[in-house]
């Protein structure tokens, strides 16, 4: 069997991480299957994000430079929250909890992968919290080692109000596939006025 | 937060079966880190398989028309497997163990999802068998209780040689997560050869 643009294409999209061999073989095939409805859309935005989407100062993705958060004159400028990857940025912008401008550290300290604090987006940060006059920094990395380790390691950089995202049940969560840490602070940190 | 390629693309990807909203994002965020060495190879070759693939009167999907398996003068044209769609027809050509042609039915006899035989490629196998005559059929259709029916129909409908795939244990399986009916058909054709 001669190699065709669907196994040139298969192959590529089995390099995407989630996607196997299998799904990438169905996926084509699927938008095979929707010509006009999908696939022709998918190419025009797949270009356009290539040719159009830059990374802001924040670390946030958007086609305009400064992205559409940083130049959001409704936004409050003296608070801004750290996050580990965009993905986070979208996840609170999505909460529709946040105000602030934000700032994408591109990672977490991890001494076992070899990064350390010039591997993020560190210097940016506190250039950025001196040069805005920002008064309170929100650290809401993930709450893994790494995140808490990164955490404490900013705290300890920025002499300025530091606050991170307070630990505890998530709603809608069962008790019994939580870990014990977050079972321990949600009952250490208790809230008496239900 | 302005709607920007990003969401357009996360919405249209997320439209892909298996494929959810957050995985979606992930997948753009992905590419985007990845320009050079997946999202551009990706767009020319989404570009190509929009302009370029087409249908084969066999349902093999190819750039060229009749298709590689058709086309190809060392396969056996007395031969013909009847399959269910494409992706079964990559699996067979996968295992390198079939040399004639292929038929696909694009879809198995469903009297609930009001699928008849007017809804399959039926006319057009008959009409294939007759003018390439055929000699043999070889149903391969998935061994379900709807490919069942549908072979028992194609069986009745043309009266050459035909054969169905054998139902046994596949390599590798554990019988403990094979359904009963399975190893009741592997255990009553047992092979007393080995």
């Amino acid at each position: 069997m001669s190699v065709t643009v669907i196994d040139t294409l298969s192959r590529l999209m089995g390099r995407i991480p989630g996607i196997g061999p299998r799904s990438a073989r169905r996926i084509v095939l699927f938008l095979l299957r929707n010509k006009q409805s999908l696939l022709e859309p998918l190419i025009e935005n797949f270009t356009q994000l290539n040719a159009n989407i830059r990374k802001c100062i924040c670390g946030n993705l958007d086609e305009i430079m400064p992205c559409n958060i940083c130049s959001d004159i409704n936004r409050d400028n003296k608070i801004m929250c750290v996050v580990e990857d965009v993905t986070s940025l979208w996840a609170i912008e999505r909460s529709g909890s946040f105000s602030g401008l934000y700032h994408v550290l591109d990672g977490v300290l991890s001494p076992i992968a070899g990064i350390g604090p010039a591997e993020l987006k560190v210097d940016v940060l506190i250039n950025r919290v001196k040069s805005h006059c920002v008064q309170e920094i929100v650290i809401a990395l993930n709450p893994t080692v790494e995140g808490r380790a990164t955490a404490y390691y900013l705290r300890e950089m920025i002499d300025i109000k530091c606050s991170v995202l307070r630990v505890g049940v998530p709603i809608g969560g069962e008790l019994d596939y939580l870990d014990n840490g977050t079972i321990a602070a949600a009952l250490n940190g208790r809230d008496y006025s239900c």
